[in-house]
Order: C-alpha cells, then sequence, then structure tokens
C-alpha cells in the first residue's frame, strides 16, 4: 500500500488545511450528537470529501481520495485533535472559521477548474464549484438528520457562486489560471466574512405560513 | 457560456413543464421550512432533476444538465413564481397536480427509452422510469428532513411501474417508440387521476406494533 | 426478459442469503414506520443493495445488479416472508442476526475483491469493504429519517475493517483469494458476535456537553 504522498505545493497545503477545517466541523457536531469513534469518523469524512466525491460522480472522472489516501489521514488527525483536545480546539471558533473559509475558497476553486478542464461551460463550473465547496455540508447534515445549515442559514454556497463569477469575469479578461483562481478564492473568502461579520442572510420565500 | 438550447418539440415541451411543477413542488415545501432563496432554489432543482440524475449515473451515460442549462433557468422561473405571486401560485392546486402528473408521466417515458437505448433489459427500463418519476420527490424529502412521502402515501411510483408495463405490452405487441411512448405516458397519468380522486392508497405491512 | 439466472455456487447462496437478511431487517423496520408496501419494498432495496451500488458507483464500474435481477427478486420474497408470516419472521431474531451477520461478511469480501480486480491499492479496497457491509443501513436510516444506527452503536463497520485487515495479512502472508476471502469473512463474523455479546461498543468523543 502506497498512499501516494502528493509533493506540497502552496495549493495542496491550502487543500489540506480547509480538509482539516471541514473534517473538524463534521467531527465536532457528529460528538454532539453521541455519534461513536467510527461515525465521527465518518461525518467528518463526509464533510471533507463529500463534495469532491459527487462532483467527480458526476463529472464521470476518477474519484479524486480514491488516488489519494492523505483525506483519510488528515481525518484521522481531526479525529485525535477533537478527541485528545476535546474543547480547547473547538473552542477556537475564530480559528476553524478562517480555516474554513479558506478550504470553501479553495474547494470552490478546484471543483470550477476540474470541471473546465473536463472541457464544460462555465456555468457548469460554477455549479461544481458551489457543490465542491457545499456539498459536503450537506451530507454532513443529512447524516446527522439535520436540516441542511446552509440552506436555511450563512452566506455559503453564495460565496462559491460570487467567486465563480470573479473566476469567469477574470477570465473573460484574458488572466490565467493562477490570475482567476487567485481572485475567485479571495471573492469566496471576503463574502463570507463580510457576511458573518454583517449578519448578512439571504431572504426567505413567504411562500406558505406554515408547515405542511 | 451557451446554454445548448434545445429544439422546442412536443417532447421537450412536456418536459419542461413538468420540471416546471415539480420544481414549484419543492420550492413551496422548502418555504413552508423557512429554508432561504438558496435553500428554496436547491430544493427546486433536486425535486426536478435529482431523480434523472441518479438514473444517469447509474447508466453511466453523461448526466443531462450538464449538456442542457435550460432545466437551472426553469427552476429560477419557478422560484419567481412562487416568491412573486406567492400564494396566488400555490393555490392553483388543480393546475399544479395536473402539471405534476405530466411531469410524472413524461419522466417516467424518458427514464424508460433512455435506458432500453443502453441495451439494458425492459426491467431495469421499468425500475429506471420509476426512479426518474420519482426519485427527485425523495432527494426533496430528505433534504426538508422528511420521511419521503412517496414511502408512505400516493400512488405515485406505482403509476410509474403501471406505465411501464404498458410500454412493455405495447412494445411486445409490435408497437413503435412513439406509441408505446404516448401509451406508457396516458397509464402512468390515469392512474395517478384516478389513484388521487378514488383515494386508492397501496396497504401497510403490520409487521411490528410500534416503532422502535 | 431474463434474469441471467446465476449458477449457485457456495459464494453466491451467501450473497443471496446476506441479501435476504439486509432486505428483512429495512422491510421490518419501514413496515413499524407505516410505510406502505412500494415503501417497504424500497427501503428494503437500499439495505440490500445501496452499499454496493455505491460502491460500483465510486469504482466506475457496471453497478452489480443491473446485470442480475435476483436481487429484486429476494427483495420481494423478503417482503412476501414479513407480509405473510409476519411477526413469526420477526421474533425469529436469533437466525435473522446470524444471516445478517453472514452478510456482512459475504458483502466486506465482495467489496474487497472487486475493487482490488479493478487495481486499486489494498486500503481502497477496505474502504469498500466497509461501504459494501454497512452503506445499505446508512441508506435505509437516511430514507427512515433516523440517525444511521452504526454511527451510534454496533460494532458493524469496525467488523469490516478488522476483516479487511485480516484480508490484507492472509494476501501478504502469500495466501490466494479464497483462502484470503475466508479468513476475511470468518474474521467479521466472529467480531460482530463478540461485540454483540460482550455488549461491546465503540466510544463516543465527549468534544461537547450538548446538542446544537
Amino acid at each position: 500500500m502506497t498512499f501516494e504522498l502528493p509533493e506540497l505545493t502552496f495549493v495542496s497545503i491550502l487543500d489540506y488545511v480547509g480538509t482539516l477545517a471541514f473534517a473538524i466541523s463534521g467531527i465536532r457536531l457528529a460528538s454532539a450528537k453521541r455519534f461513536d469513534l467510527f461515525g465521527a469518523y465518518v461525518v467528518g469524512l463526509a464533510t471533507a470529501i463529500g463534495g469532491g466525491t459527487v462532483r467527480d460522480l458526476l463529472l464521470d472522472v476518477p474519484v479524486f481520495w480514491m488516488h489519494n489516501g492523505i483525506y483519510f489521514i488528515i481525518n484521522l488527525v481531526a479525529l485525535l485533535l477533537v478527541g485528545v483536545l476535546g474543547k480547547v480546539v473547538i473552542r477556537q471558533k475564530n480559528t476553524w472559521f478562517i480555516f474554513d473559509t479558506i478550504g470553501l475558497g479553495m474547494f470552490a476553486v478546484i471543483g470550477i477548474e476540474k470541471t473546465l478542464a473536463e472541457g464544460f461551460p462555465f456555468w457548469v463550473a460554477i455549479v461544481m464549484g458551489v457543490l465542491t465547496g457545499s456539498g459536503g455540508g450537506v451530507v454532513r447534515d443529512v447524516f446527522l438528520n439535520d436540516i441542511p445549515l446552509i440552506f436555511r442559514a450563512e452566506i455559503y454556497a453564495v460565496a462559491c457562486v460570487l467567486g465563480g463569477l470573479a473566476y469567469w469575469a477574470f477570465w473573460a479578461l484574458g488572466f490565467d489560471s493562477v490570475g482567476c483562481g487567485l481572485v475567485c478564492g479571495i471573492v469566496v473568502i471576503l463574502s463570507r466574512i463580510i457576511a458573518v461579520r454583517y449578519h448578512i442572510n439571504l431572504p426567505t420565500l413567504r411562500g406558505e405560513e406554515h408547515e405542511t
């Protein structure tokens, strides 16, 4: 067994930081619901790799984690961090918020670029950016038997849409993929930080008065 | 970006009418649960394209909406309709019931024909017809954190099974795909209308007395 | 329509016994929640073939049940057994526990060998063994709108991990696939029986005091 250990580039480090933050968010919520160690591990994993997995199935390309075991190891690290350090880790809310937001931006860029590389048009790439960034959180909440958080609160997916539009605009202006990706990531991260800082939420529809 | 705008045939118009009806059903339920605009959009989309997406993944063919952005636009129209007209739209229960039922018949036919075109036997095609027609509703209810409605009430999936059997019978009698598809769609639509009109439901098993 | 009736080998018989036991577990729980016949059938099917379906999508190989209708027939038999014999069937808890555990071992072996045959490394094969054995139960619980049982209790997935490690160890020792598979299945079955007999559970994390 060889975990094809990938070279550590700037991009891959951000990817792994995001993976760790996503995994911790899943493990934290799973342990709050008294999931056992295995359940917490699976929920952490689903949060971290769920979006990218669905993306790769839709694109019909090899699923990324099946060729790189590092994501399973990062998730194990996340489990150990939460298990050993417990509340000390969990209370670093601001740190994890920043890491989680970096991960969101990174995942959106990866989703967009992987989709463009397969020859799909930009609107599909933006959909895949959103899916890569926020799909894992949906799987996490389905496993936790909660209504997916991103459907009710938080400018999370919308930050990915804005980042995707920025990528598209800069690409149309002639920037290369490094420039476009950088702008995209920055737009995602700033959008989310501004939204959280100023309590900006999307409105709800007033279609019906009460639940059915 | 080009939304490969498809030619408007009789078949595609029915497909889009069904998509609109399915999307509205998802958006309506999402807004009743106080989902925000993004959440309502995603639930509408999942209801409209969820079944066909799973079907295409199982068939290992390109996922239909990744090559035709019209479904995303129809879902946006559905969101606007519910958002702007609100209760006026929602109260047209009979209209949406008819559109939803036309969509069900159309989706079942599409699922069956796409599966036969890939060389699978008829029983797989019927499974895919059911999945195309009712899979989206299951995804919708999972996102809404409800028990899928079609597992507890409504002759919905069974209408697709009956339509599929009718397709098969007429194909065995030598009819071409237009004839078989027409019969299939009519059987699906009539089955559902009759079931709703006469309050016909499937029985439940009495395997256990109480929930565990 | 031809259900490619497969030859009955020792392996396939164990596979079908496991399928029946998995299907009954799903149908039993669905009927306890007042699902109708169709809902119970779908939940039984999802429990029995859900894990293998996700596995085949991830491996990008033809989905196993699309080329062998026997799984749909076994699920129908399960529905009839629960429907006709009702509590008589359900009360055979020990019998179904044994069949279910045999199925778990069998499914784990199938998942591992199918993955190795596609050229993936052992750690991916073990992941796929776990997924084949326990994925169906997760889909079942999502459909039932419950928190997946295997995330909170039961040494179920862990038994598959232990079996997978045993497969790997014996393969490294030079055993052939029959020997490795046999050892793997036995380890899965014994692990689960011992865990249930001695009430062994995985610990939970104490990350947070209360649910959020």
